[in-house]
């Protein structure tokens, strides 16, 4: 596997573009459009908040169908908690897309980004679609990685060639969110694209493993949007053997998969709000993978442990004591908890280190908690960052 | 039901004594014995963390008994993280303090607050045991609550008195914690204290009552203390005709109980570390009181929510977005939500309200919010309070 250039637009026939259509008061980049020229298998995940938006609930339909060809994504606005409008806005604007490329109006999906409560500007958006759709080209990839974008410092994206048979088979993706959390510009949205022809099952289950194993394993501070979505769209185009799950080609696209996805989310991690950390919490000597991963998370969401970071303070106590908290039922007598690998607490016990040796562990940029839990054999990793007064600044002072 | 002086001493029969043994540094009372002339009925509540101290694991033991006479508390160590030796310091310290005070070693309980993984300085705390028991005094009640706190910038204490029949009955109550919070000087301590002569049943009823609605109500960031512990001591000495379960006199008692309890958990939210504003939490139309305290708790707990008060900016989407992650299967099209009795979603859309009206509605010191999921009638409220930079400054600079 190798990485390349070009972002989502590096396999083959994927074209990209990007517009400012006036939502964002700054004037930057606020709509954008990924296209293939052929016809996808898709396949997807949405947020589970109950609370959604309508580009969410459109596009969770569309891609039932298991076809798509474009997705059309706004950045500045939500498309939630407005009412009715919400859907027909999306219909609206999704047919609007659909016309232009000359597309049956299924096949273009819809994803939103921004302040919760404020209903699209439609108008605004249908008059940029002429030229969104004339200006898609091969080089756009970037280009919507940097429109989808809203309290994020930096694009992401990403992309890598593999080998299936005799054929290069390139995968790609791009996400934006700084951190899972964001405001009301909430919302993660992950696009992949990948040339592979891969059979329908398997597209939709190395998708599943890819993004479980991924986004579903970082958090900033546990909220939810009402609007995160990821997305993948397989055009075939590399002309590979077909891909079928449990064969060794299914392997290697499963790995570069989970590679473009683990990536995207230690980026995502890396330039959440206010973070200067970036901090593994793992879990092990768990009794069941689920068990190792509530206590990861409840650890990773403790402010009293991201603070602590914050401030360089190695205040184990603090570890424990959001792992014995979490409602797994674990035995004090035998968790372990190690800071930068160095044994802090053994058995339940203070271990036998001194304030010095621990001193220089916060002053990392990677930060990596063990806790083993001396109960079996499972474990669960969570990706987190630090807590600072810059979050708190972010987030005091975002919508107005 | 009237307010009345002396905080726990108030009731009659109770002596209290502080003292510094030099656990704190900074030379500040760090030890406390609270004693009754008479043995006591006693109730009490403790945390459920799985990481326990040693000084919790043995009050636990002791209450199961049912009668108490006395308790000494340390502030500045935890007790806890530091090996078989917890146990060992905390019968050794209740060992010597009910020699001093002439009663059987069970009749006195221990805690302990302050920084985990540092064992007790159990011969600091014996070398003052002689002097706190010599200087028990009926106007200790203060001093008690004063020598409790950790991060706490107030002391905490009320007491009350009813009648039951033709005698005054008092009951008092004092608690350590600045929030549910507190980095490693985590633990919330809550002692009551009361002359009233009541049932062990109808005791240990009310106490759950009161505890339940009111320091089971209040959040800070969700994180739990290994030492949260809170006891009640009924002495008997008012001789009212004895309090049962279901008599009008237990309803005057548990209303009083209530009272004490609710207000010493408001005073700990307006305490809280960084809190600029007390905010109330309700959630009513669940289909149960627990689904209500799920979401109410969850949005309580939701750093979006909390900086955006701080910030005073009425970003109401973030609520709707929380409320609709709890977990609960909330009916987007039911809920409606208001901020300061403001409407500001109705069935799951915005209502129309303009911006200058929400504009001052966070200038408030108490701020309330209602989200209505329009499926049933339970209820239930949930305390917390805003977070501030100032609460990252407090806990990023802990320890050292």
């Amino acid at each position: 596997m190798k990485i390349i250039k070009g972002g989502i637009t590096a396999p083959k026939g994927f074209l990209a573009s990007a517009k400012s259509c006036g939502i964002k008061r700054s004037g930057h980049n606020d709509l954008a459009l990924l296209y293939s020229e052929e016809p996808c298998l898709c396949a997807a995940t949405f947020t589970t908040n109950k609370i959604r938006s309508g580009s969410v609930v459109l596009t969770e339909k569309y891609v039932k169908k298991g076809i798509a060809q474009a997705v059309v994504v706004n950045s500045g606005s939500a498309n939630c908690c407005v009412g009715k409008v919400e859907l027909q806005d999306a219909l609206n604007i999704t047919g609007a897309t659909a016309k232009k490329l000359g597309l049956k109006k299924g096949n273009v999906l819809i994803a939103s980004t921004g302040i919760i409560g404020r209903p699209l500007s439609v108008n605004k958006i249908k008059r940029r679609l002429g030229l969104l759709v004339k200006d898609l080209e091969k080089n756009g990839g970037t280009k919507f990685a940097k429109a989808i974008m809203t309290t994020d410092t930096v694009h992401k994206d990403i992309a890598v060639e593999i080998k299936i048979g005799s054929k290069g088979v390139r995968i790609a993706g791009t996400v934006k969110g700084a951190g899972m959390i964001c405001p009301n510009m909430a919302t993660m949205l992950a696009f992949f694209t990948t040339d592979a022809v891969v059979e329908k099952s398997a597209l939709k289950a190395a998708f599943r493993d890819a993004v479980g194993n991924s986004f579903n394993k970082i958090t900033v501070d546990g909220d939810m949007s009402t609007n995160d979505s990821a997305v993948i769209f397989a055009n075939g185009l590399a002309a590979n053997a077909a891909i079928k799950s449990g064969s060794a080609g299914y392997s290697r696209f499963l790995n570069a998969l989970r590679f473009v996805a683990t990536e995207l989310a230690r980026k995502m991690i890396l330039d959440a709000e206010g973070a200067t950390k970036f901090i593994e919490i793992k879990v092990k000597g768990a009794r069941s993978e689920r068990q190792a991963d509530i206590v990861a998370r409840h650890v990773a969401n403790s402010n009293l442990v991201k603070t602590m970071i914050a401030g360089g303070d190695p205040n184990w106590g603090r570890v424990a004591a959001s792992a014995g908290s979490s409602g797994i039922d674990i035995k004090q007598g035998k968790v372990s908890i190690y800071l930068g690998g160095i044994l802090v607490m053994k058995c339940g016990a203070r271990a036998n280190v001194s304030r010095k040796t621990l001193s220089g562990i916060f002053k990392k940029k990677q930060i990596f908690i063990v806790i083993d839990l001396g109960s079996g054999r499972a474990l669960s990793k969570i990706w987190t960052c630090d807590l600072t007064k810059e979050y708190v600044n972010i987030n005091a002072e975002y919508e107005t």
